[in-house]
This record gives structure tokens, C-alpha cells and sequence, in this order.
């Protein structure tokens, strides 16, 4: 694993990370120690443990409860991937197999709960009884969004359906892991909202970049056909912005209606899409987002920490480019 | 929900403890509220809920403690139940559709982490991180033993194997539900093993006479059909005693080499173990586990709760009667 440049001040801290991780399956059936590992191997940037040892370092934690702190936030956002892939049935991500592509569902169920159980125990590591609500009220927002995606796809169109819907599925993460920290240094009134704030903005740009990305890239680039999300009849943000300016558009009045699309009406959609000025609108928001994020640091001890904090909010954007 | 009698002493907190369950879906999607209530409806006794509080209360545990104890212990406890069903294919429990008979895999598979999610935050509630460790670790108990079961299924038939299995799938529960309070109190060191034993035996024999269960009654009274884990070719305690004294009985091998039987070999196998002394045998084992859990409560506190503990470890092998 290559470190991103904001990773430097952490670099070290985030292989005792990853070990600590992977030491997690010790003691249990060595199939939870391959799905563990093969979990871990594929990789990711390790972007929401870095906000924490960040944070953590920034706040002066004590080295080895930011390390447990940072694997529970990386061990529960894996759990709930593990789960994802499951339900939407994917059958690559990173460009590998996932764990449902290998194994049958009920082994794929408890592996995922097992990373359950393995995040609580790191979590709980850390000895901070309003650390776990956190950790625990961030899977239940997590779930909670899921489960109107399921039970109201078809009526999630409109702006404020789909902020929730990011908040609950990247940016609640993010915030968790960002404010985490504070608790466990008394300083809640001081930093817990600036870093709140923080996690926010750096998470909902993430995941919108991603949404982004999802329609401005080729299929080879993302390793899954273009247009993923609109192909399952899902509006991200740059179909939003194309709505607010199309709101007749008869294709998209079908999706909202909940029927699919025929496969030259959905690639002239996406074309349109991408040729239209929706796409800049989109990146434009995930901008101020990051730029609010970013603002947000004003008043956190001046760190090389803080700085790398900055700079992580600056690379969510520029995977744009 | 018409109380035992070994449930009179914390009659009350048994309601608070149902009340608290059902809260904790208030401000999430209404059909998780709706799957919550629904779990809850469909009863149980709620053992393990009144396992914490009689100890709770034995040790002058604080009442809204032992009632987020008590409560995080019955949802952990549930959510591992609506997994093992969809897992299982169980489409009836308690003689009520299961969740996944009802909803679809993804609805299922959210469902029970949200109730992961909330027995974390009422574990979080009671504020002790080493309360937190053991839910962690149970959870990881139980499923480790979940995926022992699904990939060596055909090499289970050993007494050893028995006994862990049901260790991970019930006895591990009743020991967190027994012995958490200790660490609330400042008494793990008097009351710690002593409680974990008296857990530990009740949970094991809860275990085994619902596996004699199995075997004794009738479809009708079990709500499925009888002896329905030999017929998936699992080994329970009376098929092992049955087969320490037939140790060459051709359609065990069958079993043991993975094979299913055939339907009318299946049902001579079972009648033949009902005549034998393999149930017998097996009640007189559950019986001996239930005497070992009474005489572990020997030195805890002389109360009315320690005597309803003792009726309640009584009333687990009553129920062969």
C-alpha cells in the first residue's frame, strides 16, 4: 500500500493499524482469518482510519488506543461493505472478487457479522462507554439508509432524499471517524463540533465524488459498467442536476415511476449527462463541501496533523481530475 | 407474557426491560420498528433477560443498569436469531413466520444488524468497556461456531464437537447474561466464576434438552418436524449416545460420511433412538449440568434472586417432563 502524501504524518501508525486488523481472527476458524485477509488485501486507501490517527495525533491520544480506535472504524466500515456486496449482489469491488463471488450467502452473513463483533472489541478497547454509542448509533444510521433505499427506491429522487441517503451511507463514517477522538481527551465542547463539521463535509464530497466519478469515468476505469447507479434506477447528484434543469424529460418522469428504461434510451440519458452542465454543477458542490470541511479546521491546534487533515480533504476532489 | 416463577422477583424490570427493546427502534424506518415488534410478539420467555436481572439484582446492581443489561443481552440475543433463520432457511419460530419468511434477504439481513447496532448501544448505556468486551466476544463465540457448522457439518460427530457447538450457539449467551453484572458491582474476583459456571451450565443444558426436545415430542408440539437436525444430518446428544453404544450402525456412517438417508431409513434411526437408553442417557447428562450450575451459586449472596436463580436452572430441565 502506497501512502497518499496527508498519510505521512501517520504512516507508521497505519501499519500497526493494519496489523491490528488482521491479528483480529486469531483464535477463530481459519476461514474467518482468509475472509479477513482477503478483505484486507484488497486493498483501499485506508482514507477513514487516517482521518482518525490524524484527529487522534492532532488531539494527543495515547498511541495505541488511536490505533484501536482507527482498526474499529476500518473493521466496521469492512463489516458493512461485506454486507453491501451481499445484498446488491456485487460481484467485484477494487477490481477483486468480493466474499460473496466466493463464498455462499450464509458464509458471507457471518463473516460480515463476525467483522461486527471484531469492531465492537476494538471499539471497546479504547475504554470510552460514549465511544461505543457513537460507533453503534453509526450502524444504525448506516442500516437505516439502507433500508429506505430498499423499501423506497423508486421515490428517492428529489435532493434532500439523496443528501440523507449519503450522509447515512458515507458521510456518518466519516464524521464518526473525525470526532471519535475528542471524547477520549475531555475536549467534546471544544473540538467536537469543529471536527463533527469536518467529517461531514470530507464525507458527503466523497461520496458525491464517487457518484461523480461513477458517470464521468469509462467502465474499465471503474472496474463496473458506467452509470452503475442510474442503470439500477438510483439518482445521484449529477442526474439531479440534469433534472433541475430537464424536469420533463420523459425518461427520467419513467424512473421516477419506477420502470427501467430500455437500454438506447439509458445510454442517450447518460450521454446527455455527461455532455450537459450537470456534471460541473456536481463537482462545484462537492467543491464547497470540501471547502466548508476544510473551514471547519479553523480553531483545531495548529498541527502538522491539522494541515494533513486539509490536504485529505483536498485529494477527496481531486480524484476528479 | 405470563411470568415463571422463578421470574416473580423482577417481574416489574421484565417490563421495563420490553419497553426499553421496543424503543430502540423510535426515529429509524417504520418497518424496522414494525421487524422489532414483530421478533418481540412472537414472545419467548425471555430467560436470558431475567438470567441478568436476578443477578443484577443479587448484587445491588443499579435498576436502570440492569435494565440496559438485561435489554442488550435479549436484542444480541434476537439478532442472532433473525441471521441463524434466514441462514437456516427457518421459515417458522415459535410457531410464527420467521423474518425472512416474511421479507426479502436484504430487508433480513439489514434487520438483524440494526438489532446488532442497538444491542451495542445498550451495552454502551451501562458504561463499561469491559461490559462491551464480553458482548463483543460472545458475538464472535457464537458465530465462530456458526461457520465451525457450516463448513464441517460432516465431521461433527464427535461428543467434542457437541459440546462446543452448543457452548458457541447457547451457553456462551448464558454466561455473558450471568456474569456481566460482576463487572458493574466491583466483584468479579468473589462472584465472577462462580456466576460464568452457573451461566455455563444452565446455558449447556437449556441447550441439550432442547435438542432431547427434538427427539421426544411430536411435530405438532415442536412447531416443526421432529428430530429436524438429524434429518439435516446433524449430530445431537442422543444420537451421540446412540451411537457410542451402536458405534457400527451403518446409516450413522452414512451420516457421519456426509450422506443424507433415505426417508424410511431416516425414520427407523429415529424410532430406534427413542426406544433406546440414548435419551435417557442424554436427560441424566442435562440434569447433572443443572446440579453443577446450582452448586456454582453456593457462596453468592443469600437472596431471593440467588434462590430463583437456582429454580430457574430447575425449571430448564423441567421442561422434559
Amino acid at each position: 500500500m502506497t501512502a497518499l502524501a496527508f498519510q505521512t504524518p501517520v504512516q507508521e501508525l497505519l501499519g500497526d493499524v493494519e496489523a491490528r486488523m488482521r491479528a483480529q481472527a486469531e483464535g477463530y476458524h481459519p476461514i474467518l482469518k482468509e475472509a479477513l485477509n482477503q478483505l484486507l488485501d484488497s486493498g483501499g486507501k485506508r482514507v477513514r482510519p487516517t482521518v482518525v490517527l490524524l484527529a487522534s495525533s492532532m488531539l494527543g491520544v495515547e498511541r495505541q488506543l488511536s490505533i484501536d480506535l482507527a482498526a474499529a472504524v476500518e473493521m466496521l466500515h469492512t463489516a458493512t461493505l461485506v454486507h453491501d456486496d451481499l445484498i446488491d449482489e456485487s460481484q467485484m469491488r477494487r477490481g477483486r472478487p468480493t466474499l460473496n463471488a466466493t463464498w455462499n450467502t450464509p458464509a458471507t452473513i457471518l463473516t460480515g457479522d463476525f467483522l461486527f463483533s471484531q469492531a465492537a472489541w476494538l471499539g471497546a478497547q479504547v475504554g470510552s462507554a460514549e465511544v461505543m454509542r457513537m460507533f453503534a448509533s453509526t450502524l444504525s444510521t448506516i442500516v437505516n439508509g439502507e433500508i429506505i433505499q430498499i423499501f423506497e427506491r423508486n421515490s428517492l429522487t428529489n435532493r434532500q432524499a439523496y443528501m440523507n441517503r449519503i450522509y447515512a451511507k458515507t458521510a456518518s463514517m466519516f464524521e464518526l471517524a473525525a470526532r471519535a477522538a475528542v471524547v477520549l481527551v475531555g475536549k467534546k465542547r471544544e473540538y467536537g463540533e469543529p471536527l463533527r463539521a469536518y467529517g461531514y463535509g470530507v464525507g458527503m464530497a466523497f461520496q458525491m465524488v464517487d457518484d461523480i466519478l461513477d458517470f464521468s469515468s469509462d467502465a474499465e476505469h471503474l472496474g463496473k459498467p458506467a452509470a452503475s447507479d442510474l442503470r439500477l434506477g438510483l439518482v445521484t447528484l449529477p442526474t439531479l442536476y440534469y433534472l433541475e434543469a430537464n424536469p420533463d424529460d420523459a425518461r427520467l418522469k419513467q424512473l421516477q415511476m419506477g420502470n427501467k428504461l430500455q437500454e438506447d434510451d439509458l445510454a442517450a440519458l447518460i450521454d446527455e449527462i455527461r455532455a450537459s452542465g450537470a456534471i460541473q454543477s456536481a463537482k462545484l458542490e462537492a467543491r464547497q463541501l470540501v471547502d466548508d470541511a476544510i473551514a471547519a479546521l479553523e480553531g483545531l491546534p495548529i498541527t502538522p496533523e491539522r494541515a494533513a487533515l486539509a490536504e485529505m480533504a483536498e485529494y477527496v476532489v481531486e480524484r476528479l481530475h
